[in-house]
């Protein structure tokens, strides 16, 4: 897996939007392999106060198209399925980090997990669980 | 199901930060059930040009808490346990519209449902479904 | 949706035997829809003395195949890639009865939904909901 | 974790009237973590000839109970919440074997995950893979 600073190698910096909005970058990828970071502020937060879990599911899903991408070939592009994610924890602060691989890749599927851990004040908590489909295509 | 414009009924109106930056708006609530709604904009987008499924995942995980809040009693709160969403078609214009209801309600467990419908000039479009696992807890 | 007895339509009796195993049977089948049942009995228990999850979950998954097959073309077969089923309450005596539909179906997916009530001298209950994903191939 | 022979410690052979109807067995138990094992065999296929997708699913249910309980306090009891299950192969032969374990465990709730793999003569390969929630309850 390649350390990548802020977008996927050959893209733009402004590749995704969405990803832009809530300040996510990709800090890895690779070998079916994804690392994606956001950095916990208040505008993420929900009405209790605390991260939105809109953010790391975003985050899941995110991971998960990189990862798959990242062992892809030409021509091919993929699109999310569905994904259930799991909460551990809340979150209110530090950094967020999403660890993504593609647990099975066959011709027009993939099966893909992520686990997001919180780097804060108080240490390292894993704080959510991915597992998701993406459905594989000929983009061209 | 009241009709309420932009937030829930006694609550400011920055009680949502993350709605905020995504422009969730909610315009029914009660009875178990919920309604919010997305305008579509570039903002909200994926690397493929469409809207990031993170958008409509986060209207799932609002809309449940909404729909939930409404028949919780006094001192009761909620937090997402895990949710799964399902995604139907692609979504890249008009207006989004979440309707949520409440399946069962246990002592502290509720099962929810979101469906997601996506109004554009093509016409009316199931394009996500929702469902998900809330935590019952007594907040004081 | 056409009323079965047994098994779907063209199919011997033998055509399903973990079906037949925890004795579950078809009772309609047609346009996307499908309904089986199973008799609640001791055999089926989990250690706790009542019906064993697994049961409602094969019931979906069964459903869910039966429901899809009556939409799809000739040469075309279909396989389960994921589901996810909550469930609402205990069972302990009387029928269940599955019904499921197809909520999309592409080229190669399909998104399909059921519902598990249990009928009992209680009355009638909604007791599991699914929502799963199944992959279309061509069988020959 | 404990090697154990068919059952629970503590338990009767009878204790799982389904398990044994499916001829699952538990071996190995403790430390928040099981695994169960079944032998494929033909009464336990679907109609394409394959093993029957709900057995799996059945093996990763049962399989989350026992490894939760090994780490229950007197007088508590659990119940399935909700499990999604992922496929990544066919199953026709060989052995099941399902190795689950808590990711975490709060007050009433547990987030649990399995991994279900085929021991065939074509070697080990990793067929399922699901993820669960059990809510804990007092039992007395």
């Amino acid at each position: 897996m390649n350390i990548v600073n802020g977008g996927l190698p050959g893209q733009s910096s402004g590749f995704n939007p969405f990803g832009e909005l809530i300040g996510m970058v990709f800090t890895g990828y690779g070998d079916g392999r994804s690392r994606c970071e956001v950095q916990v502020r208040e505008e993420l937060f929900n009405p209790h106060g605390v991260l939105h879990g809109g953010v790391l599911y975003s985050m899941a899903d995110t991971g998960m198209g990189g990862a798959l991408y990242s062992i892809l070939g030409e021509g091919e592009s993929c699109t999310t399925v569905e994904i259930k994610i799991a909460y551990l924890a809340a979150v209110s602060s530090g950094i967020l980090v999403c660890d993504t691989h593609v647990i099975d890749r066959r011709s027009r599927l993939a099966i893909l997990e992520s686990e997001i851990v919180n780097r804060s004040p108080d240490g390292e908590r894993l704080v959510a669980k991915a597992l998701g489909t993406f459905y594989i295509y000929r983009s061209c």
